[in-house]
């Protein structure tokens, strides 16, 4: 991604620190958070000062690594293990951090820390190095279903910014238009936390790409005037049956698009897919804190970032993050290794 | 209703002053707002210091006997046409507008000025005491619905702010929580301008019925859940057909409440019902400011009002202010007269 001219990435790690995007400053201002510890790090996930999936994971990887240099060279892998439990309490849905904290945890494992240092450093560098691959590899299969002048609609963020780099459910939208295909993206706010008018309208802005912010109620509205060609969305974690948790909302449009007949795409790399997760009964939904729902923030008048209440003062307020999408209204899943229908025995050709 | 121990109706009409709860400052100040020419109580209707369709029905017919106060004598007629265009220009979709209007325009019809006053007043004035007994009588009917125990989600306001009193979706609620059932509100905040967050969690409050605030993105959430028993809203304007217009997010809502088998009810009276209407694709659509959905105004820390701006600089917005729930999605349509269902023979029963 380019931002005012030079190229970041979301999430990176150089010597013991790791460099993050500041989500939560931005569209507003344009921020690089520096964590110097795993804690650190595990609290710039729970802040959400880096979000989507592809990023929390590479962070988690990265946390591992602070984590082995922090650690007391006696009691190594105690204090690994308790580490490593402590990054993985974050947050509860992405399938990203598990898979990476574990990839990490398998090859450590009985190692000194001179030699896990190494180890865990190499790997999560691959880790965030595979993250951009993939994405873009994501690009190229999901570009395939775009067609030029199409209109899509898309929920939350799942581009550059919820991975390292390119993104899942934007990735396809990248690369049609680098290809010169015109399209219109509605971008749903994706209330409470506003990742959709803030994170990825922002992204559309420097990608150049014509798109309006809606509210989530209005997404029926425009597809049963059949303005909406394609929906496309990302995904926190595939179930081995091909359920779907993604951000709040996911499951309203999915099954909006299959009764106005909109193809419904999840964009999302295999490390999204929890094969031992048989269906999405079984994925944990995290509970934020009602404040997301009450409290909104953003630039007054004068440029200064202001938080306001935005709802009755003393009504409560219940904010689940994520909700699950059963399968069946899914049209297909946008993976790096290729397209595959919403179906176990299409998911595990992915695992061969 | 009562606030802060005072009875209160949401307009109400005395000498040429019209009195207006002034629904822009709720929930953080409530002001009464005084109109005093044709003029202000449009400008009031156009900037939504009232609405609701009861409540912006009652407010025109107020406006017209204020156009007719402030009419020459002479030219009396003529000054009267153009008022009411301009009354009824004010918004576009709300039927209660336009039946309140030309219930009075037939009224005074060839009248001199004198006469017209005095008939437009007591005809405006009877218009909205109906309200209040159809509200009321909605309430009686829609009770019926519901069982001790049930939870209930509705979307925006259609309580005591969007009509003179009681309300038409909040009505059965309020009339249910009087004769002691408990019940459980799911309140949808109504994006873009949170009238759900910000009046109908007032109104509760104030009722004392136990409630909380979700996203709008959060009702399938809780309908996969089976946590919701009933769904209840409101209309802007009932074609005869069925087909119901009310605020931007209902349809998303009718056709998840289908999926989930949850009952999902239209509460209003007769008067927005638009008999000659043949479908929902005959009700224009209001288009509003994209600043809605950009920009939010509540309280900050200090308790004063602000508005920031809350998605990306720079990204435009699209703002449909309604939607078109067709008749097959909604399981009645509640009225003064009784429940109906949602197709033309049921309808034209009311009108019998």
């Amino acid at each position: 991604m380019i931002v005012n001219g030079k190229h970041y990435k979301t999430v990176w790690m150089e010597g013991s620190k790791v460099f993050l995007i500041n989500q939560n400053k931005l569209p507003f201002e344009f921020e690089i958070f520096t964590s110097s510890t795993y804690g650190e790090s595990i609290q710039a996930i729970k802040t959400m000062i880096t979000r989507g999936a592809g990023a929390i994971g590479v962070t988690a990887g990265f946390a591992v690594v602070q984590a082995a240099m922090e650690a007391p060279s006696n009691d190594f892998q105690a204090f690994m293990t308790r580490a490593i439990s402590a990054i993985n309490a974050s947050r509860p849905t992405a399938n990203n951090l598990f898979y990476a904290t574990k990839k990490i945890a398998d090859a450590i494992k009985g190692l000194d820390k001179e030699w896990a240092v190494k180890a865990s450093s190499e790997l999560a560098q691959q880790l965030a190095l595979e993250n951009i691959l993939e994405a873009k590899a994501i690009g190229e299969y999901g570009n395939s279903l775009i067609k030029n002048g199409m209109s899509i609609e898309t929920h939350c963020n799942a581009g550059w910014l919820g991975f390292v780099d390119y993104g899942s459910a934007l990735s396809p939208i990248y690369t049609a238009h680098r290809e010169g295909k015109k399209m219109f993206i509605y971008v749903d706010e994706t209330r409470p936390r506003g990742q959709g008018a803030r994170l990825t309208a922002w992204e559309l802005q420097n990608e150049g790409i014509p798109h309006a912010i809606i509210a989530d109620n209005a997404g029926a509205f425009y597809m049963q005037r059949g303005e909406i060609d394609m929906m496309i969305v990302g995904a926190d974690r595939i179930a081995a049956n091909g359920d779907v948790a993604n951000k709040i909302g996911t499951l309203e449009k999915a099954i909006i698009a299959k009764e106005y007949n909109v193809p419904f795409y999840v964009a999302a790399p295999t490390s999204t897919i929890d094969i031992n997760c048989p269906s999405g009964k079984e994925i944990p939904i995290e509970m934020r804190s009602e404040d997301e729902v009450l409290v909104q923030s953003g630039l007054d008048q004068d440029g200064n970032m202001k938080s306001i209440h935005v709802a009755a003062p003393g009504s409560p307020a219940y904010n689940p993050a994520f909700d699950v999408s059963p399968a069946k209204y899914i049209s297909g899943i946008i993976t790096e290794k290729g397209i595959v229908r919403a179906c176990e025995d299409d998911i595990r050709t992915l695992f061969d």
